[in-house]
């Protein structure tokens, strides 16, 4: 099967930093389909050759697990090419089309990483010259607008352009393996399903903490927040996961059909939920990585008076069957204490203690996503370790850890996100990207708080750079009786 | 509180092996109560010392975690006495009797490991010269009798003379420390119990597995067989702990109530059921660990034409609500392909399959008892290890395992089943001791077994030493749909 992949905005920093390293790495494990080429789209005046030398050099910056020597990088290379277009010159894209035309391969991917504000022109020219045609598959990266009303627009220009089944949204989340790792969990296993529910659930929580600061992209930061750059997507395709009900097959329509009811069952908002039950923050100067650091309102780029929230926690739940009254936390932030993606499903502790030292102490199951993609299984056993005590008190439980950590098991050649993401766009696979309904009902969830933070005069919270956010996220999970995974 | 722990047998196999062993750990690690004497008793003319040295040079050919210093050794030989008796004459109990009473301590422990057929004989005179008083506790080794009405017999002479809670019955697999893990893990944890049950099992797989043949022990051995050895104390005892349902308190009673009730409630055999469901087999020669090994019949002290059985197979049920049709296999045997005791719980495969791959693979969770200690959860898991399968087929599952190694997790100074099981008896807690009726109701339960046997000329289905045992075996769980955990 040969395709032509289009990169526009092939010069760009996605192109470099994520898409191309994907594909090479497809290439090095010979799971890119032959007979492919890949064409990076710039304003910039490059040969092909000229543009093979630049992305060579860039491979140096980013982490390949292992550097190509230069007849391997040759070999990847000789799939590269370079079209010059003027994103705004209907000519452009005509000579594009008659390019494409020409080789006419089996499969067309154009992978939109442009800048946001070109994603309705790009899409609308490449209708105009016939560019959405059934071989065609559009990829359109985020943000995919900024609220509700603007993600419909583009939605709306796209559908009117593309079928549904040929526009791939990308959250990279849904990528990695922890998150596919997930669905397997739940639905390859009959161990999980039984216990996956409000009767022995007691709270699920939902971490995307990151150590560094809005580094070098202040001013992109301050129009965007931490509530639409990753709670609006990857908190809440992360939320569906764990949430949802088994689908009826493993077709994307069918797991999307069911992400989708997740996003519709969300509880809605009213004032006090939203005054009570969500919490904003913005991080203040402190010490992160063994040094000092400033705060958000420091950075470059970033108004000094700026509200723009780089934390946030909130509470929510899922009211169906399954979940009613089940709270689901989630809190992302930058400038965090850690690193860490992880899910943590707390169970209910047993209805009835025949141990000493039982009250209070729970199973727990923890999602690791990063750094470390695992799961661990949070027991208790007898204890062993201190026979004195265990001898004068009887039966005395300690918490054990059943583990298994992924990389271990599956070595380090193991498929990234990107990688995973662009070979199921050439192989026309839908299942881990976003339908434009799920993405809608994501906005139309999260809106409610961008409105009510723009009147609220209180602001964020501000935290200390290197904490675990503000003390009203721990006080609001304090509220239901739980506390953060970090702090029991 | 001070005890004085009177050894019967004190000479013997037992004490030198495993029990001075097991009261110099506990010494050892401080967990021994202070003010304590052990006294050997033996038909030997031992002075204190000469017992003391006895002991010292046969530690040399046990296994203690770090060989004592002269020192060390000589702090607990402190402890160590030595009486002479003849068991056969009241005079030496009433000497043993003045000589406890001129001490005085807190609790007298009599621990009887002579030969099974003293049993009644030392209880009788203990009671005739006043050992059976409140500070008394009478503690006896298996066999405890070699079929119901002999068991019966010895526990009416027992009760005679002690009360119920002053009798210690050993079945030193529940010292074992993955055995009180089994009780935690299924009582100390809310995961395990909804789980538990025939809704989501689909058999249970109990294996004792020995490499070794009966060695010197053939005499003894053939008058006993692998079902009196193993299955009417040690597997009976396993399958009581995983089939069991929860006890009200951890107390003693409460937990061997449910063990009695799990006794009673097993299938009752029939003609058909006894033919069909119970494999005994005797093993012929083979290779065995590295090497040659000859076969039952040949070995020292066993009759060339014996048909003991060195092997049972067998399938049970727990006529309950809980495990109405789930199959309980038990398995044990000698020359088998493994030094390996463990339980295998096997889950139903989930319900509706969504993946590739999916269909007949299932969870399982195996707690191991020997020669690890620890648990391992199989699941199913996005495969991640084979780039162009995974990719060309989809979502595929491959098995993984989460791993809990008590012996890492705890450390090497872990209580050994004797150690832990002689600290209870001194303590008075019965947790871990057979009661009468339970006792009787596994010899009710195994003797349709011995009678059929004795009836059935076929005699034992021979295997070659260094396999699993007969095909029947095989066969037998074939029977169900299912195969042992070592063949799947």
């Amino acid at each position: 099967m040969s395709f032509d992949l289009v990169l526009f905005g092939g010069t760009g920093d996605l192109a470099w930093r994520k898409l191309m390293p994907a594909l090479f790495q497809a290439f090095r494990h010979g799971t890119l389909p032959e007979g492919g080429r890949i064409i990076g789209v710039g304003r910039d005046d490059l040969s092909h050759d000229q543009y093979r030398s630049l992305i060579q050099s860039r491979f140096d910056k980013v982490d390949l697990a292992k550097r190509p020597s230069a007849e391997e990088f040759a070999r990847f290379a000789a799939l590269l090419e370079f079209v010059r277009m003027d994103l705004s010159k209907p000519a452009d894209y005509a000579r594009l089309a008659s390019t494409l035309q020409e080789r006419n391969a089996d499969t067309v991917v154009l992978y939109v990483a442009t800048a946001p504000s070109l994603f309705t022109t790009v899409c609308e020219q490449l209708g105009a010259v016939g560019l959405n045609n059934a071989k065609t598959r559009v990829v359109l990266e985020k943000p995919l607008g900024h609220d509700l009303a603007s993600n419909r627009a583009i939605n709306q220009t796209v559908r009117g352009i593309f079928e549904e089944n040929q526009v791939f949204r990308i959250d990279h989340y849904l990528g990695k393996p922890a998150v596919q790792n997930l669905f397997a969990l739940r639905f390859g296993n009959a161990l999980f399903e039984p216990l996956w529910r409000r009767e022995h659930i007691a709270n699920i929580q939902i971490t995307i903490a990151e150590d560094l600061g809005v580094e070098s992209r202040g001013a992109f930061y301050e129009t965007t927040g931490a509530l639409r750059d990753m709670v609006q997507n990857h908190a809440l395709q992360l939320l569906c996961a764990i949430g949802m009900e088994p689908p009826i097959n493993s077709h994307a329509d069918a797991i999307r059909d069911e992400k989708l009811k997740v996003l519709r069952s969300l509880k809605p908002w009213t004032q006090e939920s939203l005054s009570q039950d969500v919490v904003r923050g913005q991080y203040a100067s402190g010490t992160s990585g063994g040094g000092k650091v400033p705060g958000y309102r420091e950075e470059p780029g970033v108004n000094p008076q700026s509200n723009t929230e780089t934390f946030v926690a909130l509470r929510t739940e899922i009211s169906n069957w399954r979940w009613a009254g089940v709270p689901f936390y989630i809190r992302t932030g930058k400038r965090l204490a850690g690193r860490d993606a992880r899910i943590v499903v707390n169970f209910h502790p047993t209805p009835h203690a025949i141990f000493n030292s039982q009250i209070g102490m729970a199973n727990r199951l923890v999602i690791n996503l990063q750094p470390k993609d695992g799961l661990e299984l949070h027991l208790l056993a007898q204890g062993q370790d201190n026979r004195k005590t265990t001898h004068a008190a009887g039966q005395s439980l300690v918490p054990v850890q059943l583990d298994l950590d992924f990389d271990k098991r599956f070595g380090s050649g193991r498929v990234g996100a990107y990688e995973r993401l662009l070979l199921d766009v050439i192989d026309g696979r839908l299942n881990l990207f976003v339908r434009s309904d799920e993405q809608e009902e994501a906005w139309r969830w999260v809106e409610p708080m961008l409105e009510f933070w723009a009147n609220d005069a209180q602001g964020p919270r501000l935290y200390n750079s290197g904490t675990w956010g503000p003390s009203a996220s721990s006080a609001m999970i304090a509220r239901d009786g739980f506390c953060w995974s970090e702090e029991s």
